[in-house]
C-alpha cells in the first residue's frame, strides 16, 4: 500500500467511536462523531498556501484532502468539531512508504504541524509529530475497506511519558456493514 | 524483536484501562483491571499438558506464561476474572517471529484456543484466532517499556464484520511512570 492508495481508502464519511484514557487519573472520556474526509485538488488554495508556509513546493505534494469531524464528548457535555487540511509530501528517496504530512492545524495543540509518517509492510499509517509541548504518535489501518483503526497517543514533548492513549473504531456510512 | 524478547518485556504487574466498543449499537464499555503476567517453566505441568492437548511436542514450546486479569467493567457492573496458560510455539521456518501461540482458555469463547502469531518490524505483536462462530485478531505493542497497547477485533466467524473492537492502554505497575 502505498500513501496515495491509503488515502484513497479514507475518502467517505465514517461513524466513529473513540475513546481516550487520560492516564495519570484512569479516566474514560467517550466521544461519537462523524468524520469526512474529501479528496482535494492538488491546486487547492488552501493546499498551495499549506505547502508556501512551510517554504516547500507544491508540486511536490501527492493526494490532498480536507478533514471534518463533528460530534460529542461525555466529558464535560463537550461539543466536539473541527475541520483541517492534510498534504502528503512524499520523501523523494521512498515516495511510496515515507514523507511529511502537512497539516493546517493540529490534534493536541490548535496549530499548524507537520509529522513525518510511514506505511508498514502490512498496510498501518503511522504518524509521529512533534509539537511544542507534546508529541502525538498516531497509527491507522484498516481492518476491512468499511472498518478503520486508530490509536493516538499523545506523550510529554520528552517523549516518554504517555499521558493520553486513545482509539477510535471507524465505519464507514453510506454502506451496508 | 523475537517473540522470547516480547514475552520478556510483558512479564510484570499491568493497571490496564479498557475500552470496547460495540459498534452495531455504538455501545462503550468501560474496564479497568490489573493483569498479572508470570513467567512458567518450561515443564510446568500445565504447559505440557497443553501441549499434549493439541499433539505438541513441549520440546518446542518458548517462554511459557500465566496470565491473570482481575477488574471491574460499568457493563451490568460485571466482575472481570480470569486466568490462562500461553504457550508460544515458535515456526521452525522463521522461529523468531512467527508461530502459534496455544491458550487453555480463549478470549472470545472460554475454550482452548490456538492462534497464529507474528511479529512485525516495528515490534508489533499480531495474533489472529479463529473460533467456532467468531474470529479474533489482537495487535499488541509497547510504547515505552511501561506502556503497552493492544487492540483486540471480535469478528464474525466469516471474516468480514466486526462486531466489537476494544483498546487496552497498560501501564507497567511498581515502577515510576
Amino acid at each position: 500500500m502505498d500513501i496515495q492508495e491509503f488515502v484513497k481508502n479514507s475518502i467517505g464519511r465514517w461513524r466513529s467511536q473513540r475513546s481516550a484514557h487520560h492516564l495519570a487519573f484512569s479516566h474514560f472520556e467517550a466521544v461519537q462523531s462523524e468524520i469526512e474526509i474529501a479528496a482535494l485538488s492538488i491546486d487547492d488554495p488552501a493546499v498551495i498556501d499549506l505547502c508556501k508556509s512551510y517554504d516547500i513546493d507544491p508540486q511536490t505534494a501527492v493526494s490532498p484532502f480536507r478533514m471534518s469531524w463533528e460530534g460529542q464528548s461525555d466529558w464535560d457535555d463537550g461539543e466536539v468539531k473541527g475541520t483541517c487540511v492534510l498534504v502528503p509530501i512524499p520523501d523523494p528517496d521512498d515516495a511510496a512508504h515515507r514523507g511529511k504530512l502537512l497539516r493546517d492545524q493540529g490534534y493536541a495543540e490548535t496549530i499548524a504541524a507537520a509529522g513525518d509518517y510511514y506505511l508498514t509492510a502490512d498496510g498501518t499509517f503511522v504518524l509521529t509529530t512533534a509539537y511544542e509541548r507534546a508529541a502525538a504518535e498516531e497509527k491507522i489501518w484498516f481492518v476491512n475497506p468499511n472498518v478503520r483503526c486508530r490509536v493516538s497517543l499523545i506523550k510529554t514533548s520528552a517523549g516518554t511519558g504517555v499521558v493520553t492513549a486513545s482509539f477510535s473504531s471507524e465505519i464507514r456510512q453510506g454502506v451496508q456493514n
